[in-house]
């Protein structure tokens, strides 16, 4: 359970805001939003705060720096089963992938040119926006109501495209950030390499809960992020299968990241990346204890809202992740009464500066209707105090509907 | 004067590699590569690291995170006499730079073009690779033997300017990096404005060292980087003198930044960010003695080195800021050897991997037979026990030196 008590930093606030952050107790169900730091990783990071110079610089202080960021590039490494020099730090996964989506490659000292950008109705805004292609190049793959990608549609795409004029670069998800939905990524990357194409595969919501072995996946490219894992906020990481062939780099400058990526590195968040990921490699063996876990807040919310519409639980999914939806109830009103009655989910997901809208990813499923839908997704530090949180917070909000309901 | 015990970070790594970071005491005089973190600034990440979520959230954990950055957003304006809500905030300065080094910004809702972008010849890597401007399309505008920009050269270039093609954009720094050689930015803002096009200013070096205010500098866009006014790494800025134009996102994805800059907010830096720019305001009352003390460092140098070349020593420069050569020896070697005797000083910048190559101010200066010099760059934290340091180091250099000139 987290008590949000001394925070220093809402002071000047108001007193709802205060209030809001600091009553205690509070349970934390926004796990694909940001997972709390871990421990290991908070101790990478001061380690790093602590210690002045720049990774770039030759003498004894920047070596050091160096040398933190190299650790990192192995640990990131290992937990995707590719090599360190394929690790490609950025400041976050939206960069790497307005990154990779672009239409200008090189392969060794030669241009190569993906004309278009093929991507799934349910990526992640940082993905469906298209990166460096121009709209009329992106290309969008449905769904079909469970969530999965159209697999002929990526099919027909991918045949009638014009090789001659550049290659299909295909952009996924490993997994839905909203309904936790689990994409056939393998059979999607068989089929891009089969047209001659590449693929940069979105594993940000997989690492630490799927198996993430990058030529298992059959990616040409992973985008990574630390604090969906417990790493800090400020870092990401492109994994690339090989360096024959690399984007054009967004940033420019420095020779920063083999000229990959310019701009002074964030040693610290680069070292509790790593740390993040070197723990996130054990945390697949609890993840039956997780879904175990999440199966309960199921039956809770089931058991006070007997309507409720659960997304996508017959697709195969995250054991961290249920969407669902109440009906009668907006997802964003639901919202604000949870957060009142101290739990923090989510409406949707928090990648649009608070403003709450319809889903994308729902209205892709043909679920439109729902507007959006209610996301828990919880984590390692999710136990009994945050079910029962919920539970007492399901039992008010529920009585309350029933007392509107009776009104009515 | 920091005693390098205690890296953790650094276990693993070669005893030579050890030897080097952890024998104590050290002088770290490269600030101008990265400045060490203020305690300030430190303590406003920790209070947003151990806070669990997402400022993009809508719950009261996003809220809180939200307000984080507002109360930064805050300092960053006040540190620059801008508005709150004309700060954008960025990986960094390389990040800001390949943000607004764009052909393509937006007025209101109509595009505006930039056709071409003159740059400095000594501005910073990140300026001189022209971000999203084609080679073709970025123009270098030469630097006298001061270091001082060519403004009839600048005023040629914007007269034989195509407005009708497009505006001019004009990037340069404030001050120069290696050598802290201040430019005349009021007259270069108000020669672009007249020619009607947009500028941007690399303030990177200036903040906390020169008053800085937008509309005094007559500048458009500002670019202000962290780490080097002793926030941490990970976080810069885009400032504009008003929002009627902006580039087009470089990072698209979820709504952030108003849409300026996709990406969960790396709200630990940019809340350092924050606490470090409304400490570097301050800074400014001890400019003289920072500048008194660096003399003295130019005092120590010449004492042992009577041939050493001052460079840029008769230029308006920053109060921190030395760049010197000494005849006979490469800039890399002495570098190396300062740095065993315990001084960590630059040789050149520190924004090319480790790599040390000739210097390119030194070559737009006319002094490329020097290839690069060495760079002293202090800080608040540089005192006494740094100059001691810096002076048994010379003595030792200089006592190698002379034996090899009386064996020769």
């Amino acid at each position: 359970m987290n008590f949000k008590e001394n925070r220093p930093w809402v002071d000047g606030k108001s007193d709802m805001e205060k209030w809001s952050i600091m009553a205690a107790p509070r349970a934390y169900l926004d796990h694909n939003a940001g997972a709390p730091l871990r421990e290991t990783a908070r101790a990478a990071m001061l380690a790093a705060l602590d210690a002045a110079g720049n990774a770039s610089s030759v003498h004894g202080e920047g070596r050091a720096k160096r040398a933190a960021i190299d650790t990192a590039r192995g640990e990131i490494a290992a937990l995707c089963g590719a090599r360190p020099d394929h690790v490609v730090f950025t400041s976050g996964a939206s960069e790497a992938a307005a990154t990779l989506l672009s239409p200008a490659y090189r392969m060794g000292r030669g241009p190569l040119r993906m004309s278009r950008l093929h991507v799934l109705a349910t990526d992640h805004p940082c993905i469906l926006e298209g990166g460096r292609f121009a709209p009329e190049d992106v290309i969008r793959i449905g769904v079909d109501r469970s969530g999965l990608a159209d697999l002929d549609a990526l099919g027909a795409a991918l045949a009638a495209h014009d090789n001659e004029a550049g290659l299909p670069l295909v952009a996924c998800h490993l997994a839905n950030n909203e309904t936790g939905v689990i994409q056939p990524v393998g059979e999607i990357t068989a089929m891009v390499k089969q047209a001659g194409g590449f693929s940069v595969v979105d594993a940000v919501q997989g690492a630490g809960r799927l198996p993430l072995d990058i030529a298992a996946l059959g990616a040409d490219f992973l985008v990574l992020s630390s604090h969906k894992i417990g790493g800090p906020q400020g870092a990401g990481a492109i994994v690339a299968a090989s360096d024959l062939a690399m984007p054009a780099p967004l940033i420019r400058g420095g020779g920063q990241e083999k000229g990959h990526r310019a701009g002074t590195e964030n040693v610290a968040a680069i070292a509790g990346f790593g740390a993040a990921a070197a723990a996130a490699r054990d945390d697949l063996a609890d993840i039956a204890a997780l879904e175990a876990l999440r199966d309960r807040f199921e039956a809770v919310l089931t058991e006070h809202f007997p309507d409720a519409v659960l997304i996508a639980r017959d697709t195969p999914r995250l054991a961290n992740t249920m969407l669902f939806a109440i009906p009668g109830m907006k997802a964003e009103t639901a919202q604000i009464a949870f957060d009142l009655a101290g739990v923090a989910l989510s409406a949707g997901s928090a990648c649009s500066s608070g403003k709450v809208g319809d889903s994308h990813v729902l209205a892709a499923m043909a679920l439109g209707d729902l507007g959006s839908g209610l996301r828990i997704s919880i984590g390692r530090e999710t136990g009994e105090a945050e079910l029962a949180l919920f539970e007492a917070a399901c039992r008010e909000i529920a009585g309350r509907r029933q007392g509107r309901n009776r009104a009515a």
